[in-house]
């Protein structure tokens, strides 16, 4: 008997959207082995003819039924998937799930029990896409599509200015990163380091923010419109952003708009003028004074110390030091918008990231989208969620969240060991369903960053688990990012560790990671498969833990075999590459198979047929 | 063992959101009797602990466990509720299922087995309600949630001015209403019907379309900014809508903005001048001609005549004399939006019903709540759609949609026979847990329309059916509408038949049914159980058909037992009414109950302790 309770659908979201002009998705969820097939029962609603039964004329919805396509598993479901081209852009749909003794419609009322394998007859019973209007349909920048990022901590990337390092700044990797202290990385060493990032294969970067603070991360900003003297001017951004456009290389910044930083002038205004103050209601006040008796604002104790609960005010999390911006105000709405149209247009920035995205109203971002994509239709909008998204993934707010359930489910497979290759299959199976296509091929995808512990590190610096966490990565739909210096072997704990000084003597770079990484990138650009191809998982093993999966785009497979075990493993191939000629692409070799391939501790192979 | 596929939730959606800017309203749907108790581990996701273990420090989530509440059963479903109040208006959370020899956990990644019965360590296995920013909070406006509707077609009403009959119109029901016949029907004539429909107990009138148009529906509009000279002038709308105003009715206009009518200027020169109109981009024009060879535009066959599927630009539905207004065009937006804030401001209306709302633009909805909020936060927005909603009822498109799917429910429930007393308490519960609570309070639920058969004609004539629909109609949380002349008994079959003149002469009216109508609306203001009270299902059954609920609001309970059966049925009462006094409101009279009650066939009591 088909599981009536775990057959899953959602009307007009991930599970059916359209994904061009002409073509819809949809996609619906059962338990696994529950149905043999699943049938999309469909019509235009407006579509009746007239039959004559017994006699009597009789009008009667004119539907189809087309078999949907299983496209992945997991422990639990089964996912069924079809892809159709409504000849007026208009559907009323329903699912006849079948196997070889039950048969249940689904439709717009839930479960609806059928007789003799029929759909329901009563179009009230079908769920709708009324009209597939073109201004609602999500298009992410095409480009960002075969974009790999490497983010930037500034501060730390490359010093390539003295005179403008700020007071006190110590010599470049002198000593371990503190949440205090600086070394005087800035814009100029980045444009020095612009072809190095050529070399290894990226093609944006990303920058944690730029604007002036008083802060070595920059998350408190002063001001909006001007760059921190010690990262450099605004003509040096620009050199840097048409020096990187040379290079093919986009250029993202980062927008953190939760929040002011404690120096930002009207937050100053507001702790002088108390509610004299013409900014107080840029902030959520939620009293005056704003501190507790004995608290002195001009002489905080510092970020860590001291219990902040008791605030009139609200903060980012409990940090005193970033009120929180009432973008309900239309003044510190427009005043944020300006900023981010401003960069778009007078620097030629390709993207926004924003910090702590979810935490500011969807009302905010959906203005936010119309204003910067009115200027640039290209800008690519990558909002900071770390947890299940589709709130923000509508089509009229981000293109892309950064995907950190991806990236966990990866170290919790190879570096933390929390879960076997049966259950990462699972993982990146549900993950590949959570969002429509669409919005995976341009997701954001993430394994470290400024504010995680570094990969390495993760990984207790097992450098072949870390190499095959980025095999696994960098084979996945969306645009990739790399943390600076992972490429040759940067580690570190959570912040401030995680910030090291990057490394520039080759002799104490992990030159095998950057070699690594260089081909894997590379890879990327080779075949389109890799970046751009569906994911289908041919096997998993538990026990062994092994995973197979293979990659396709348009008729062009790739076949990855993982082995995250400490014994070498011999895996047997999917039926397709038995006795095959193919190419090792990772090696560039070829290789001749027969039923079953020995992988080495933590190997992997990368094979084309 | 608990079946994990059927556990369902989904984020920041009806399943969470904010209720108002303190409360947030949690749910989860898991399978009929799987689990005894479901709790919610939750915590802000800024609150850490420290704590000693082992001699070492280690920081902890602080997290908390609370159960929730089991609020509704259907033969598949449980469903559990609870609202809590987060301090600092941010949560993650996850529920914690549990039955005597199984628990699972439900956290952002799915399912998530747990042993000891403890919820996920891991914050990112938790859901994210980042932040409760009042802007995105949906509020309804409070007086929708006391409003009945009256919905009249002007045409078919009351003719009050025979000055302004169109040409050819008949005597006042002399004969069947047909697709082109007219009977004078105009505002006036509604002027003169308030205070009968005062003295019906009705709060709220909405009007068909009422602006220019040649036909007797109005539904294909010459001219939004003028009234139908045949209905009267903005004057005497004018007049409406104060008389109105002084018997506290509300008005609502019908706004048709997917189409143009053929008379439509902009259409019309379009026709005339093809690709030369500077109103080409008001429509969805796909190629020039617009006709097949040998059709004439203007002479084109009639409606229903004819075959327009090959016609060279978008209509509504397969109608060639409905032209789809392209509203991504921002003349065309601007147009629209400025007809809907112009009867706003000059008219002072309190509502619009948005025609065929489901087949424009999301995008274009989003701009035109914004536009009429800004005139009237409190103005009502109610769009056509028939199936599920929720993509236009996330806050920033519609306040409500015409509920047919709870219509269809009680008249299959009652008119049709197609579901049991079973089938259709799961139907109630179903429908209460599709959208949030904020939404169901201001649902527009009606059982027939200008676009439906009427009732009383579903039911067969069958008054008895008839009543007990209202009975259940009228008892349920939203806005209930009731269309022109049910009240005395009007039937008719589907379009045009649904739209027969109103009969005023009182010997012609069943005056029965408009004291049971009458009655029913008085107790819903008596009541305040009735309209706003939540809906718990005591008892159904579906051998018997008979079912038993109970309305409650803020401590009064108001108990529904109600006999869908030819023959009359005893009913063993809620053990809370057993021996009990109580009042039986519909006579208004005192009762003695024991264990059980007996109803007549089609009978009915409401019950308040």
């Amino acid at each position: 008997m088909i599981t009536r309770e775990a057959i899953y659908h959602v009307p007009k979201g991930s599970y059916c959207y359209a994904y061009d002009e002409n073509t819809m998705h949809i996609k619906l969820r059962t338990k696994k082995d529950d149905c043999d097939q699943v049938f999309l029962a469909y019509g235009d609603p407006y579509n009746w003819v007239t039959e004559e039964v017994d006699g009597k004329k009789e009008n009667r919805w004119d539907k189809d039924e087309i078999p949907m396509e299983k496209v992945g598993t997991t422990q639990l479901y089964d996912y069924w998937f079809i892809a159709i081209q409504p000849e007026r852009k208009r559907l009323r749909y329903g699912f006849l799930c079948k196997n070889a003794t039950d048969c249940v419609f689904y439709g717009d009322n839930g479960i609806y029990e059928v007789e003799n394998g029929q759909s329901a007859d009563d179009t009230s019973e079908y769920i709708a896409f009324p009209y597939m209007n073109p201004v609602d349909i999500f298009q992410g920048p095409e480009w960002v599509k075969d974009t790999v990022w490497y983010q930037i901590f500034p501060e730390r990337f490359c010093n390539g200015n003295k005179e403008n390092d700020p007071e006190g700044a110590l010599p470049w990797g002198s000593t371990e990163p503190t949440p205090n202290n600086f070394f005087g990385g800035d814009l100029e060493g980045i444009i020095n380091k612009l072809d190095y990032l050529k070399d290894l294969g990226v093609t944006g970067v990303y920058f944690t923010p730029l604007f002036v603070s008083p802060s070595n991360h920059k998350y408190d900003t002063t001001d909006y419109m001007e760059i921190d003297p010690s990262f450099g001017t605004k003509e040096v951004l620009k050199k840097l952003i048409e020096e990187a456009h040379k290079r093919g290389i986009k250029v993202m910044l980062d927008a953190v708009y939760n929040h002011a930083g404690w120096t930002f002038g009207p937050w100053q205004d507001v702790l002088k003028n108390g509610e004299q103050s013409k900014y107080k209601d840029w902030f959520y006040i939620n009293r005056f004074p704003l501190f507790p008796k004995g608290i002195d604002p001009f002489n905080l104790p510092a970020h860590g110390e001291g219990d902040y609960r008791d605030l009139g005010y609200d903060t980012f999390a409990y940090t005193p030091f970033m009120p929180k911006f009432n973008t309900e105000n239309p003044e510190v709405r427009q005043y944020l918008l300006d900023v981010s149209t401003y960069y778009a247009k007078e620097f030629n920035i390709d993207a926004w990231r924003l910090d702590v995205a979810n935490e500011i109203s969807h009302d905010f971002w959906k203005d936010f989208r119309k204003a910067v994509k009115a200027v640039n239709p290209d800008l690519y909008i990558v909002g900071e969620v770390w947890h299940e998204s589709s709130a923000w993934l509508r089509g009229d707010q981000f293109d892309s969240v950064m995907n950190y359930p991806l990236g966990n489910a990866i170290i919790n497979f190879l570096a933390k060991g929390k879960i076997d290759a049966e259950e990462f299959g699972d993982r990146l199976v549900d993950q590949m369903h959570r969002y429509s296509e669409n919005i995976n091929e341009v997701m954001f995808n993430l394994l470290d960053s400024h504010d995680t512990p570094r990969l390495l590190t993760q990984c207790k610096n097992n450098k072949d688990t870390f190499k095959l966490a980025y095999v696994i990565q960098l084979s996945q739909m969306g645009s990739p990012c790399i943390y600076y210096g992972t490429e040759i072997g940067l580690d570190g704990e959570h912040d401030p560790g995680c910030r090291k000084c990057m490394i520039w003597d080759k002799e104490k770079q992990d030159r095998k990671i950057f070699k690594h990484m260089q081909t894997l990138l590379q890879l990327r650009k080779d075949y389109p498969a890799i970046c751009r191809g569906s994911l289908h998982i041919m096997d998993t093993d538990a026990k062994k833990n092994v995973i197979t999966y293979m990659k396709q785009y348009k008729g062009e497979k790739v076949y990855y075999l993982i082995n995250n075990n400490s014994e070498k493993n011999t895996i047997t191939l999917p039926q397709e590459l038995v006795d095959q000629k193919v190419k090792d692409l990772y090696n560039g070799k070829d290789l001749s198979l027969d039923i079953s391939l020995t992988l080495e501790a933590y190997g992997f192979k990368i094979i084309k047929l």
